[in-house]
């Protein structure tokens, strides 16, 4: 079905179409393209040492079920930009939003950092959440958000995250918490706190509340301080989150589950994705510049245009 | 519509039946029976006050919401001792296993301890499942299990459960786990660990599988040893269950939910939930002794019969 | 929990709270209502002899059930126009939407006339539609259609429904149709034809697609032409159905199950339902001559305003 | 992943496992095998002709995606008569009994006739149902129903369906009703009346209730009587259906959705499916004797075996 020449999207999983997870729409964890678990993708450490996408051409297997073709390459080209975040961004939020519950009406926290917190509060939006607010500690990246329709909550100021909440809703708890962060969260001081985001998700999540977790968590973390960081270990009140019938839904997006629907909408004009990441697109040679400003906390997503058909559109 | 002579069970749940949480089900969280949190039941500290069930007379509120009426008096008298177990340790099996994705075919393992895992196997063989394991410490439980149908895996042994596992469905996961223990959970050395259950069950559960979680996890444990445990936290390999995309639910059961179906099932002979539990009928003046002997060990489930129906029955 | 002074919404559904339907949220088809048969309303025949809602004054039994009450008083009222639909034609609408299945990116087809196919257009939209398109004869509504954002379809061209599908979205199929017109359908040359609404949802229903059929469907109808529209009954296409492995999705909406959120996302100005139904309150006493105007076919849809509220606030 | 020797089940339905709708696991409206209309099958008119399966040998295209591999060669073959129901029967009346919603504890209507019927009621019991009844009107397959543990109704007496649930459940109403009859549907005089089995569907099930539709309904019937049933048009009591906020469920069972869970269950003896369809093995040579015999109304299920293993194995 794929032809030479077709515009396409592929998916940060790779997957085979055929096992037991795929068959069963979960190509999060493709049970047959990596020998080490479950699950493969391009250019990450242990996930089937696939040679990554952030190059000039890539190889893709099981082609005919991993790539999303756009229906029309004019108007795909015209709109490039936004479905660029096809490929995982934004997937990922949707797949935590979709998970945490929300629907039309809820209120919703987003643990955010970094633009998949953006991409997660834009899903949230299409799927008709009525507030939507991003925890951040990054100046710039908590105005920008305002900006584009967010109500941004400065987590630099205190970790009493209910008192924050409830000045915008009128309640210390939400109807959904999407954890956009993972392992790598730092405490209002600053310092490492690997489970404070899920410990502030289980005080603000209401009763028989939802917490979706795109956010990544590792398995083992072999620079980490202590003995438990090392192990994946998360020090987690859970004892809170039972006494709310909570629940938790982890893991990578399966983007082939969502991402010929986002596209629509994203043609459709119903999400203008790349404006609310703040996406701004670069030349595979400056790509280095790219992430050096990006770990600076620049509030901007880098899209990568190996065959200059990006900058030009931009 | 209840009247008196009425034969009916009480969820142990107490649920008002007009706030949002029962509007949408979940009756295990009312938001107005219990000032202190959300969820009430009776005769459990922190629960609301409401005074416990385990007496000659109980004060039921909300009572045309809550009670479950038995269509027919008769046939109900003649499976009491079944049907006693819809208050509570049925729907919270059946919740634990639902919540875990169990569905014909499944293969699942439940961490036992206490009859309540027993009533989790007893649903999931409900639900259709194929293969049914339970992990307990107790060897008359362990045994009583085997000769009601179900796998037992003596946890005495040692803490691969991976391995016993694969000796019973030849590979080292399941497509469902449930934790019926919760956090007086012990190692196989005997101490306590209260994060145990939780770990082995993500090093088990299959990629995109769900684990239920009906075990209670407290809040706040003031006699617990180490200051993590006093707080309710523990201590979790949540990058092994990240890694596998899986999901986790937790909390009491809402019993109302439920109880309707599971009454017509055990009217219908379809689960013979007394014998599997091993149920024991005893008068209320008993009732110190049956708990001694819980303690004990004894593999059966005691029944309070506070005016000598069901010791008749039995 | 309901107090005097309270502004508080009535759904059109009258529901006991108790019984095992609204104990599973249908409170669309509650058993104790009604004598004659499943399912309450106010003001209308054969369900259950309800005094009508449109009255200065209305008994609600089961008020503390039935009633949902706006959380700010004044910010309510600032919105009452748009509040006023959460009794009856927004959660039609949005059940319908919902029932047949759209989602972010969906095409949607809303079979319209009446005021419910805007609603029900708009329920879409908040569900993250990508395309909605709104068939109907009334050139009024279509024009007012298309000025709130919907693509009209003019029903009075020809009846090759397929073809003006594909000339919107490409494809003479969507992936979700709704039926918001019921058994008072017409043919395009005006004539009574009962089953043509759901003959034509069959034609351009995608494969696996569902339809949403809000539109009222009657068990008799005494005073039509023929034998069968007398029995409530239709010729219907189902093998073509069938052999698309399509769904239908029928009944009355329950309001309680969707008007919670609703509010919550009109209060956030997610929604300016208001807006999209052209609604206009009008005096108690001007009801029959708005009632005059809405069977000319006027686009609009009237609110009545017993006590003068609407009024000044229009 | 299919390897030369594998013993595999192939499913009834042909798909591509990468368009639309395979990826979303509605594999038997695959949108790419069958140049015509969506959805392909093995030597059925107008299904992508497709040589059919009814031979020594068979074609199958995408066979990584279609074939279902036994993971035990020898175990299989020890269950083969129970296996081979994988391809067709056991996951359409799966179908049928899952979209009707049945779950623990349901009261199920199923209208037989066939084979087929008795797969939908076995699938019923394997979801936990209380009470399953069929309709047929051949005595023999009646007599075999009540013998593998079915409540039969026989529809030779009167059409007052109502009455014949009621002797059995206590009140005229079920919980799910599953039409595995279709359009080749009689009445109780024995004359054709396609759509009497829908019609009585209805009647009896319950308000907000689900009707599964797995029995065969075409677009067309070229010679059909009347000219309505030319054009596969159905004269439907929609308005009954509609009044009680019903759902109806059609098409073909995707196969794969289903069939390896099922395989599970079979293979852990969860459900006698040979005995229950009266399975009987016979020749490839035979077969038109064995049709003969099924057109006469024998209650058996025959089992084709091209390779004289299954005759062996019976």
């Amino acid at each position: 079905m794929i032809e030479v020449g077709d515009l396409v999207s592929v998916p940060f999983n790779v997957a085979c179409g055929r096992c037991r997870a795929c068959r069963e729409t979960n190509t999060g964890v493709c049970l047959t393209v990596n020998p080490g678990r479950a699950g493969g993708a391009y250019g990450y450490v242990d996930m089937g040492g696939w040679i990554g996408g952030q190059a000039r051409y890539v190889m893709v297997p099981y082609a005919d079920f991993n790539l999303l073709k756009f229906p029309d390459k004019d108007k795909a080209l015209s709109k490039i930009m936004d479905l660029t975040m096809l490929t995982d961004i934004l997937p990922t939020g949707y797949h935590g939003a979709l998970t945490a519950g929300v629907k039309p009406g809820s209120t919703v926290y987003v643990a955010g950092r970094w633009s998949v917190g953006l991409a997660t509060a834009a899903s949230a939006q299409l799927l008709g959440a009525a507030v939507i607010m991003i925890g951040d500690m990054n100046e710039a990246r908590l105005s920008h958000a305002r900006k584009v329709g967010f109500v941004p909550i400065d987590l630099t100021k205190h970790d009493r995250l209910g008192e924050q909440v409830a000045a915008v809703v009128g309640e210390p708890t939400v109807d959904s918490v999407i954890d956009a962060v993972g392992f790598e969260a730092k405490g209002h001081g600053g310092g490492d706190q690997p489970a404070i985001v899920l410990n502030q998700a289980m005080e603000i999540i209401r009763p028989a509340g939802a917490i979706g977790i795109p956010g990544l968590y590792v398995t083992e973390d072999p620079g980490a301080h202590d003995q438990a960081a090392k192990t994946g270990s998360l020090s987690l009140r859970l004892g809170l989150g039972w006494s709310k019938s909570n629940s938790f839904h982890t893991g990578q997006t399966p983007v082939l589950r969502y991402n010929r629907q986002l596209m629509i909408a994203l043609l459709a004009d119903r999400l203008p994705i790349a404006k609310i990441v703040n996406a701004k697109a670069i030349s595979l040679e400056d790509a280095p510049k790219g992430y050096a400003e990006f770990d600076k906390g620049i509030a901007a997503k880098f899209v990568l245009d190996p065959h200059g058909l990006l900058v030009k559109a931009a």
